[in-house]
């Protein structure tokens, strides 16, 4: 228990990635951790939504941040009449949750839930209701953490007794229940994690999170997930995922593609956690971010290239559920193909 | 005929790789270039062995330094009798062959070669063959010259008249000759070059190397290979290789393996370029080099990950026969399943 215990001790606390407070909401930048540990200052909704459009958080970061934007937009407008409140509140939303275009439709389930929370306590008489919204989003939060743990048990189950994981990009929550499930079900597991160009979150973040949690891990650069499960033996890849369309695609950080192509050849199954998107029944809704070319130019801020050479820079590939082994829900695992039996409700976040 | 002249003039000034001269070999750092151009002196002809041990040089580099420090040991024993001069020769043969355990085979060919120069210019009389063996050096690079470019006209012609061709790794005299083939074919193509961590050679070398020749050239990350191949349509595939097996398999920088596995799920044809390598009649006897484990921790010599975590560094990977398209050599394109109808002939140096 002492393990188990110290293990979500320090994910709820390195988890501590976007928090209101006194007219600020302060982010854990995951652009520079583990190397330097750094917050920006949003003092304005705004610069939230900029944050979040910046990258400053990922995974499962973004939603948290949304939702202290709302409760930083609350405070912003505290005060006014209550129809200015729920206007003013209602812009900021479409604001925040459409920062990111790829991840919009999950984000709005955030903001409408603020946005109700809002409604709710001003009907009340509240005159101030960034409190509530930021009980809401810790609550939100709880689910979150609920429904994740769920998912990490279930995923741990698909591990062998004693064997290798391999990672793609961060996906922190599920990243540390995985472990702690792992851990709980006496399983040894090796951690091999990708380096996830451009940003190296695989390296920077995934890794930590393993090392800081006690297990053996491996960080390989891009090109290699082919040569390690064909020269050290893969048992299980695994990612989380942006979104899951219900027709069984997997939108995920570039990079996904690839290595669920090579885990196929060798016969190594891909699980990918999450649940399906109910803002995408089918993959074609869901449009894919390109990010400025110029940044697979460089590596840590050092040139690479002749700087007059073009870039490509896609922040997302899509998986076909063609390579997707099962999709590892808070209910269970579900066959790509089977997703509509997943039973959807909108209460909490999704990883 | 002059964006053809010109061409070659670029590559031959670029390939000045390795040059013996008074006592020295200079050898051009490829692991700085082009954000640096520098140049290791060697003094000694141990001091090149380290050199391509360190990787200063890669691809053809190594064979060119590895002839030009045989010149360096002729230098070192000036003078000695002809028994002593033999014998201080075939041990700078072995220690230089040996620099890299996977392309020691190949190595030996081109020492072998300096040696049989240096034996024939010592049995007529002269007391410092250094310059003789120098000259065989540029001879045995004249040849690989002519071959590499019947070589590049073969492989420009698998290219469609407008298309886009992805490489991996470097391969500079390959590329330089493929790029000048295929404009004098007409052929209007694009490259996209994955950047090959952990050394960047695809966006540092290959890249410059496309750039400087005018074409249009795109760097993207060793994630990507499979999302440029599904969004963007690649052609072709192509690479050069440490080995080519005889029975077919090649053994190229990692990354190779991977993007290979991606190609075939996307029906783009891989054309691996080089010869079969007469040292390896299967590729049981291919030892693939481990590297410094930590190198894949930093990017450009800034840190990427808690430095306590592992690192996993296989120089090279093998690509087996079924992902081969074919093996495109200065005697046409043949099937890596039928090798044994190449013609080898020892004169000159393998791409």
């Amino acid at each position: 228990m002492e393990r188990q215990d110290k293990d979500l001790a320090w994910m709820l606390q390195f988890e501590n990635i976007a928090w209101y407070e006194k007219g600020a909401v302060r982010i854990l930048d995951r652009r520079v951790y583990p190397i330097e540990v750094r917050k920006v200052e949003c003092r304005s909704h705004q610069a939230v939504a900029q944050a979040i459009k910046d990258m400053v958080t990922q995974s499962a970061g973004p939603y948290v941040a949304a939702a202290m934007g709302m409760a930083l937009a609350a405070y912003e407008c505290r005060g006014r009449s209550e129809s200015e409140q729920i206007e003013y509140l209602t812009a900021a939303a479409d604001t925040i949750s459409h920062a990111r275009p790829t991840t919009s439709k999950r984000m709005e389930n955030v903001t409408d839930a603020c946005l109700e929370t809002a409604r709710e306590a001003l009907a009340a008489g509240s005159s101030d209701v960034s409190e509530a919204i930021r009980e809401c989003a810790v609550e939100m939060n709880n689910v979150r953490y609920a429904r994740i743990g769920r998912t990490g048990r279930f995923l741990a189950e698909l591990f062998p007794s004693h064997g290798a994981v391999m990672t793609q990009c961060f996906g922190e929550t599920i990243v540390g229940m995985m472990l702690r499930e792992a851990r709980l079900q006496d399983k040894d597991i090796k951690i091999f994690c990708p380096e996830t160009r451009p940003y190296f979150q695989g390296s920077r973040l995934t890794a930590s999170v393993a090392y800081d949690m006690g297990f053996d891990v491996t960080v390989i650069t891009d090109n290699m997930p082919a040569a390690v499960m064909k020269n050290e033996g893969i048992d299980v890849f695994t990612s989380a995922a942006d979104v899951i369309s219900g027709d069984g695609y997997v939108v995920n950080k570039v990079g996904t593609y690839q290595i669920a192509i090579a885990a196929k050849y060798h016969d190594v199954p891909y699980y990918v956690t999450g649940s399906p998107d109910t803002g995408h029944p089918t993959i074609d809704s869901v449009h894919i971010e390109m990010r400025e070319p110029s940044f697979v130019l460089q590596a840590m801020g050092t040139p690479t290239a002749n700087q007059k050479v073009k870039g490509y820079y896609p922040a997302f590939d899509i998986t076909p559920p063609e390579l997707v082994s099962g999709v590892v829900t808070d209910q269970g695992v579900f066959s790509p193909y089977r997703l509509a039996e997943y039973s959807v409700d909108k209460t909490g976040f999704l990883v």
